[in-house]
């Protein structure tokens, strides 16, 4: 019977292009290319429309691939699932974390539930729906399609789906506006929170965390009690579809890693996540953070008026990532995590979920 | 014999003009005007050179004072140390921390040591003298009257020296180098770093933590391994001289709080600051924290890589205070703290110190 | 009978609570501060949601004038109408120009049309009024107000309308949503682009540039084909309702300027404003250009992609100030100019119209 | 003999990514790769520090340059100056200039002078070697290597050399600094401006208006009035030596171009650009303007404050790149410009040179 292994590392860049610590654990035997399934990076940009780091560190991920696979960039891109967020604001580093997953034949661990990975994707969307409920539908059939190719039975085993989706730039929006279809908003920044938003709620319908009949286009970006607990989504120009990562725990899997996951309540909830690594009650070393960070809608946070949303020179997702990149570093005591801005619909308005990835049994 | 009573309030504001917090707190009869001896903003600015917030504060303050204590707006200036600190990025909320004193005749309190204050200032300086030992030496001076001012006997018992300094504009470096005095820089923003980093310099030699003939021109902004771990320094616009509070305990004193520090190693050493709020041994409300934040030089913390240095759209100050507000307030539970930017000399690099004031025996 | 005699002056400043060159003037006695019929300010903000340097500036003004009136600073703010635009981007230099107007008695000169003006205020609006047709008539009937004051009996002889409307912030988004009522958008930033689109079409409507039952709250943002060759609107925070200034030329004016009007097609259209300028075909000295500039919607200029909606660290109000600023001090020879970001229904898409003052007799 | 017959055409890019213009020239046939000699491109990013979509169309520019002569990414680099300069502020509109060069065998023709290129490159710098004499000599001689490629007897047939040079990043300075070897600068931002006014100083002295002796370490960035009047500098992270392109006219060419230059005396001196395009005196149709922009650093333009040098929210370079794009565009009629920041030695203080490339006989 085939079981799985995953592995997950995390590496260091010094820039959205550098792939020499990729390179490095591919020549010392750590790393199989043919293994990597899914990539999460944090680059450098500003994570917001014109962030080109994103589509930059992802062509560079589809030409080393594609050197090592021996494949053009293009099918080395759809091979392995690459979602690159955007900003690195405050001290958080830019980094990689890379996902392998090889298939064992045999028979399977009879331990405790370990962590699996799957992937999938939506088709292209036209930019008018983006942010609606088609968007919506499309991530929860692929969300369950990840899940099945992970493995995983029961939505409660999920701990982190990651969704890459798509934004509108101004050329989309006339080019839309041109064919008398109203796209969701004419604002390229707006936009980028209604495709996650839609994004999430198809996530959250996937998980059994809302139900689908309470979702209709009106309630995106508009009823934040709608939300799911495990979302991630982050927008970016370089594509047109949704790129479904799906993390969680399974039985017979090989893997020696744990995953969970808890909800920051808002920005500044330190004591969400303090719980969550002492509930592995497992020795291990904490590979990543996987994190959403917003700023409250309400202008709020515990009372005080916070001024994310009236910022004219800096965008509130770059504040948020700042701030929650804070609090979580001085937890985990590293800096290169994965928090990820917009958080619409990721856990309750101005709150997030966040992730915890252990690996067992190497506490140094 | 006569002992100080020290009050402190922290109100917040609806923009850099608003005190309609303070004169709800005049109208109460809760703060008299005339007992003002400081304040310390947040305020909504982008902290660096063209922050006009502060200023605008600071006239706001001036001309509320002046209604209330029957003087000019810029008499009342001269009479209470006002000091505003531009940026309130991430999750932290604009508000004016207000310092009163009220001297009591009558036997002193026999307890143990309470909150003190004392304010003091330095001659006008020239362009060329910014970042300079001229600089550091008129600080140090400064220091030392406030100390006097405050009742304090020992460099021990100081535990928050706040300066307030100037900045270079350009068209002060342009007036300097046509006169043939070099300026330290000629770059605006940079002229920030310099005058803070010469101020902490004055502070440490006033608290004994440096010693006089370590500090020469060249050490400024060179030799990191110089510093205070009670100073604060922020540059601003609106000044030609450097204003300096001190904070501090004294026996003798009747005011019902209690104020001490610590220095954070790095911008995600939240252990030493609940170390110094577990320190305090004895009920309280945490009135605020008084923070700085900076960048670490080296473009590292803890080992990785960090983009602040680098970014070309935001200062690396406003990064800073972001990240290191995220941290506090995850601790502090609420997000009205005093976070200031840019910690040349103020902690070790990459670290600052932190001061908290707690008012005794409230603990809600 | 009575004649009015208006006279413009334009007064460098050193920050925007910067006075001194006004006070100077009024020194001189070349400024009568009780003549003051209405201030338009550059100041050197970011011009968008959190430029806090209009309300200081404004602020800085009505304590002035309260000086030298003899009143409150609200009472002066309420007489002499202060619209403060924000951004100085590139080239251009922070200013005030403000117009003064004397009625004197005697026979009227018999002479051409020369300079008047008129102001006008509309009610407070409520939160979900703006960017509709609630606006857009408050307006038309304000304008319509103005040209009665200014003595302007015909369309043809205004040439300028200047305007100053609200924004929504996230706290007025939050209260109106609250109460039911859904603002026009919940971005801060994008308000402002509804704000002055319904204002700038209540000029049109008053104008008669375009027909009152074109307008419904649909065509705001969307049609652009409707627009006034004469409006401006500046959005801000630190007011409720739209101020009106109405310049313009009427017969039996003392004044010794006129004004001319044109509209550039777009942000290049630095031929339509040399025409404008070689018009007026009588000796004189340019006082000032008012003008608006704005990203071309449609993302391009003379079918080149420009990239300003896309820039997520600029917005593109400040990159249109700063190219438009550029073309038109090439032609004027000086950078203290009026230009305004925004243009919504100003002139065309991507363009936007430009008056010109001229003070006759002096080309000096 | 051998002559020389160089082509230039301007292709737009939908992101800094994005060569499909290009491969659309060279299906068509009307552009050889092979015959590719430069290009100077302008990319969407901030034209600062961190601006990696320079970096990002290199490597794009190398990838397809590879797969077109069946060589190594690396090799095609070398093989063509690729110089791109960041920011696009304003109405400018990225593109890439490419300029092809064939060598032709038979009599050369024997009409006017025509457009000629010559390319060539420096050693690797140091970090503490950028913006001093080291830097100045190398380039220096790298142009007078370009020249003689070029086919340029004489400095008065120059009418633009551009130079790509490297910065220092923070762990750039931290490294010099570490060695005991103090860079120019600390501050990345502020090193860019080092590194081309050196570079620009070399130029200068290779033109010969700048004798050699007046050079050393002091004047750079301090005595203005030494400058190259045909200079053009970019500063960039992805390098480490400096690159240089020559454009100049001689005898014997077979180029249907024409080149020439002006200097603009300051950041709105449209005059010298319209003499500049009269002075041609032949039909044609203007593919290029080659422009330098930057803040005045005397903080005036024309006696008027400018706000650019002390704007902590957006780098004065990218302000004067926006104003000086627009002064052009509204002269050239296209907003395709190559308009670079950052003219230190480049031109008078404030003002920068400015080429024209025209291709004879095609007015349209």
């Amino acid at each position: 019977m085939r079981h799985q292994a995953v592995e997950v590392c995390r590496v260091p860049c010094r820039g959205p292009g550098d792939l020499s610590g990729v390179q490095a654990l591919a020549d010392a035997g750590r790393l199989v290319a043919a293994d990597i399934v899914a990539v999460m990076g944090k680059t450098e940009g500003n994570g917001c429309v014109n962030d080109h780091t994103r589509e930059y560190a992802s062509v560079a991920w589809c030409h080393w691939l594609a050197g090592q696979l021996g494949c053009s960039p293009t099918e080395a891109g759809e091979r392995v699932a690459l979602v690159m967020s955007g900003g690195t604001e405050g001290v958080l580093s830019p980094h990689f974390t890379v996902f392998t997953r090889r298939w064992i034949d045999g028979p399977a661990p009879a331990g405790p539930k370990r962590l699996v990975i799957g992937t999938a994707q939506t088709r292209d969307f036209a930019p008018h729906e983006l942010g609606r409920a088609a968007q919506v539908d499309a991530t929860a059939e692929a969300v369950r399609e990840a899940m099945r190719e992970a493995g995983i039975d029961t939505a409660a085993d999920v701990h982190f789906v990651q969704v890459k989706c798509p934004l509108l730039t101004s050329s989309a929006v006339q080019r839309s506006v041109d064919t008398g279809l109203e796209p969701v908003t004419r604002d390229t920044y707006e936009s980028m929170g209604y495709s996650r938003g839609a994004s999430s709620l198809g996530i959250a319908v996937a998980l059994r965390e809302v139900p689908r009949d309470a979702v209709t286009d009106d309630v995106v970006l508009r009823d934040f009690s709608l939300y799911s607990g495990r979302a991630s989504a982050s927008a970016g120009i370089e594509l047109d579809h949704n790129v479904v990562i799906v993390l969680g725990e399974a039985a017979g899997a090989a893997s020696p890693y744990r995953i969970a996951h808890t909800v920051m309540s808002d920005a500044i909830d330190g004591r969400a996540v303090s719980g969550l690594l002492a509930a592995f009650g497992e020795p291990g070393r904490l590979v990543n953070l996987l994190a959403k960070a917003e700023a409250s809608p309400d202008g709020r946070v515990r009372g005080e008026r916070h001024t994310m949303l009236n910022d004219s020179d800096i965008n509130a997702t770059r504040h948020a990532r700042a701030a929650v990149g804070g609090v979580l570093a001085s937890l985990a005591g590293h800096t290169a995590l994965y928090v990820s801005g917009g958080a619409e619909h990721q856990g309750p308005a101005g709150g997030g979920p966040v992730a915890a990835i252990l690996h067992l049994g190497d506490p140094a």
